[in-house]
This record gives structure tokens, sequence and C-alpha cells, in this order.
């Protein structure tokens, strides 16, 4: 007996990466309430002290949040009845450092952007309601949207602390 | 002749997703400055409509974010000269949603925690300032920390629209 007839529903997911290769970082992704696992892995270029065998931290970033959306329109479509041929989305993520010397640098979000072009026979309308509501349901936009500070905990003589 | 003596650099990835299977992207992803690419991909398990032929978005989203951090802590950690033996770090992802009837629903996050275990010889203050250093220059966390709004167009019979 909910006042507002909200549903509301929880999403998990967990990560252990460990250090492998010079710069990789093999780390096992876990979804518990699907009982599904994915194994996965970041690397970095010669460039930037790596052996280049997998795909930088920021590859997998970009394919996630040009993902997500994609997921949440073709999910979308289907609850608001909206007929798909094919979804094309075009992202540019725009980012930069700043160094003082030789400190290590300090980055920011400059700025993200996302083209999409929905191949369907629906009206203008029908294709911005449809959108509005893929950015909404897309976890990893609404993170963004609204900012979060991650939590951070440092393991010292085998006491797991603040940091 | 910088007044602040600042260097500044930016970093661009672009991204190209297009729908394949039933829920399924393929996302090339291009890193134009270091003229590399990488083909990545999305998909859902059968519970959600799809094949499961390719990680979830969210799966990618949790080794980018946790492969970020790792690899700013192993970079930066040869520039402050503190000696690494291995990383290991553990993620959860914690996120919501809320739905009103048969509505799609709205995300929202509830906290990302990283429990960062460094096996080295640095003291705990070395160790602290590390992470410290990781947490700013890890392009993930500062874009999560400060937000931002994603930039949307929409192609309507041929032509880019703000969306």
């Amino acid at each position: 007996m909910s006042e507002t007839g909200k549903k509301r529903f929880d999403v998990v997911f967990e990560g252990t990466g460990r250090s492998s290769g010079k710069m990789r970082n093999d780390i096992s992704v876990e979804w518990p309430m699907m009982k599904e696992s994915f194994e996965l892995a970041t690397d970095e270029g010669p460039f930037h002290g790596g052996d280049g065998t997998a795909p930088p931290p920021l590859a997998l970033f970009t394919a996630a949040l040009t993902g997500c959306l994609m997921t949440q329109i073709r999910a979308f479509a289907k609850r608001l009845r909206i007929e798909l041929v094919s979804v094309e989305v075009h992202a540019k993520l725009h980012w930069k450092g700043e160094q003082e010397g030789s400190e290590p640098y300090v980055t920011a979000p400059v700025g993200f952007d996302l083209d999409v072009d929905i191949d369907s026979p629906a009206s203008e309308a029908e294709l911005k309601t449809l959108l509005n509501h893929a950015k909404k349901g897309c976890f990893i936009e609404q993170t963004l949207a609204q900012g979060l500070a991650v939590g951070h905990r440092l393991k010292i003589d085998g006491e797991w602390k603040e940091a």
C-alpha cells in the first residue's frame, strides 16, 4: 500500500579489479541479482606505459554511455508502442586535464554530446518523448546529471579506513 | 609564457553505436589523438529481451570506473616515486529505478563505493596522497563529482535538432 503508487527497484553491480600487466587491469564484474558475471579488462597503449591488450577505461566509458541510451531507447519504444527500424548514436566525450609543473594532473569534463538518429515512422513529437524517457531511464546519464561523490576506503595494515 | 604555469591538455573520445541484435549495440570507439580505435558492444540478457552476446552497459561502466582509478594509481605512483607491488579495487555501484504504473522508469544513483587495497611498502600518508591524486586524475570520478548535463540532438527529417 504505497501512497504514491510508485514502484522502486534497485540495481547493484560489483567489480573486482586486479592489476596484471604493466598498466593492464583485469576486472570481474558481477550483477548479483541476475546471477550474471562479465570478465572485462582495461589497458593503456605503449605511449602511456601499457601493452595495448585491452581498451583504455575511457573507451569502455564511451561505449557504456552510448549503449545505455541506445538500450533505453529500444526498451522504452516497446513500452510506448513506437516502432523502430534501427538506432544509431554518435557520441563525443570531451575532457580536459590541467597540470602544474610535474605534479599529477587534475581532470574535468568539458562536454558530452550524443547525436541520436532513430529510423522510425513515428512523429517528431513521439521521438522526442521517447528520447526524453530514455535519458531519464539511462542510469549513466542520470548519474552524470545528478553528480555523485564516490566513496573510498583504503586498506592500511589490514584495516579498511575511509579515505 | 603562462601566468599560472599550468599546462592544459584535452582528451576526446568518440563513439558510433549501431543497433544490431534484439538489444545488442555495436559501438566503435575512437581516440583520434592517439589514432586508436576499439570495437565494443553491449547487450542485455534474455530477461531484458536480449541475447546475452555482450556485457550490459552498466558492466562496462563498472569496469571503466574501476579501471580508471586503478590506472591513475599506477600512473601517479611512478610520478610520485611510490613503489607498488599490486593494486586491487573492489567496486560497488548502486542505482535505483522508480516507476509509476507502466510508465517508463526513472533512474538515479544511490551510492558508488571503491575499496582500494594497494600492496606497497609506502606509508599510510603516502598512500593517502597517492589515492587523492588518483581521484583527481581519474576522468570518470571527476565527471561524476562535478556532474554534467549531456547534450542531445535528434535527427528529424534529415536535420539535427536540439532535443
